[in-house]
């Protein structure tokens, strides 16, 4: 499929509520009706200028829509000029129909805005929370479909609440994505306030159904590398969430123990924020499009 | 100076608000009490890694605060390359001094967001609206000497309405500025919706003093040509406002007028924000930085 191609079957898979010229590409918001959220969700799409030659994945973090990465990380920048496509997806169901659920607007952490990618299995957020199988068997599949690529030329990657997202369902969908890699991700949830917090309210009190979504968990659990190619995962020093909420040391030592390639990068004088994310974003879309582009 | 003495000489120019690790420099948020505006007004400086050797001020559009350009255009990269330092300046007083003025927060083209960088005559706003004075005679001096950089290492754009602003302070202030672009600016505001509004409001009715702060009518009424090393406008042609609010022929006609060099590219299919304004932002940089660093 040439760029044309792919910006009309693009355009195609919702309601288009705003459309840019970016770096010689087209940046696309679009709402489609979701049938694993029950819901409308939101959406960005940057289509590159030559066509898309591989597509790459970005979650979000709390807080944060389809919206924030798109307009701060100047990653259309760096699209562009690889071939890659960018997805992203908006961070929870939005609506009506959801902000009236007892808690979903009471804290930034937790409800709307803080999916977790994840599929919750607790009322009342059950019905609605189904990150996961949204972004697996919907929005992601729709997508390649639309741009006429598949899972080897499908990379995945996030920051913090979104870090975690990539890490998970990169880890929990063997053979989904073709590479990897995270932004100041929340890298053990099962030991962090965040994380405690989501994996109660989402999982359960039971602790059992946690690792399973806990990157350094499921690392630690891999039987073979599931990335032989390597992961790419950069961290702020001066992040005050490193200590309490990130713990990539976690993801570290699972990686190491299961033979897992990590290249994890310590930055001095970086915080959590925007910045940060659009200083090395370069080098992740870099990253990936050497694994997902001949 | 080096790097670390402009730093410190930049945190001291008012209270820090905030700063932040970007592309090897610092981006830091500041607060300043202004004697010309009578309170305190915030702006943002860049400075990169290896030190500024030349500093451009952008002036950002209406609704937009010192945070706008500063988070969205991902101008920082250009900068730290480059050895640009940048300053943006708010678009006009705030706070509850002057919010409960009639008119100041009644729509988004007018008062608070939309000091179109001029000093009003007009009461209620002379008291405040002072941001020609503000500009020219505290901000950016005081920024300059922090740095220990001179006009002829300084230059200025700005979109939209701070492209007014970038090229009328520029034609007004002879000597002030060594390299001079703008992005879709309101280039005729004497004959344009905002600008009749903005001009009626803050300069009167009596339509005679208003070519002196009218980007067109500034420049056919030069002598000389003011930027012999040339002026860069970049126009996207799916800006919604271009036809009734930018006019940049008008521009183009006084520049032929005077023998002034003017770039002006029109983009097709790219609107009036930041997408576009990241796209071209690079070379904007670039137009300046050949003409303040050696």
């Amino acid at each position: 499929m040439d760029a044309r191609q792919q910006l009309q079957a693009a355009a195609a898979l919702g309601t288009v509520n705003g459309e840019h010229g970016s770096f010689g590409g087209r940046q696309l918001f679009l709402t489609r009706d979701s049938a694993e959220i029950g819901l409308p969700m939101r959406f960005a799409l940057f289509v590159p200028p030559q066509g898309a030659k591989g597509l790459l994945v970005f979650l979000a973090g709390l807080t944060c829509t389809e919206e924030t990465f798109t307009m701060k990380a100047g990653a259309q920048r760096h699209a562009a000029e690889l071939g890659l496509a960018l997805l992203m997806p908006d961070t929870s169901p939005r609506g009506e129909a959801v902000s009236s659920l007892p808690g979903a607007t009471a804290s930034w952490d937790f409800g709307i805005g803080a999916g977790f990618y994840l599929d919750a299995t607790q009322a009342p957020w059950a019905t609605h929370w189904r990150m996961e199988s949204y972004l697996m068997r919907e929005l992601i599949p729709q997508v390649q479909a639309a741009l006429g690529l598949d899972a080897a030329r499908t990379g995945i990657t996030g920051h913090s609440m979104g870090g975690h997202g990539a890490l998970t369902l990169a880890l929990r969908h063997p053979g989904a994505f073709a590479s990897l890699s995270a932004i100041a991700p929340i890298s053990a949830p099962s030991r962090c306030p965040w994380g405690e917090k989501a994996l109660t309210g989402y999982l359960g009190a039971d602790r059992d159904a946690w690792p399973a979504h806990d990157a350094s968990a499921l690392m630690q659990a891999q039987g073979a590398v599931p990335y032989p190619a390597g992961i790419l995962v950069d961290q702020g020093l001066a992040d005050k969430f490193l200590v309490e909420q990130l713990h990539p040391e976690a993801l570290e030592s699972a990686c190491a123990a299961v033979g897992q390639p990590l290249t994890l990068r310590r930055h001095d004088g970086y915080d959590h924020g925007y910045y940060f994310i659009a200083t090395v974003i370069g080098d992740h879309l870099a990253h990936h499009a050497r694994r997902l582009i001949d």
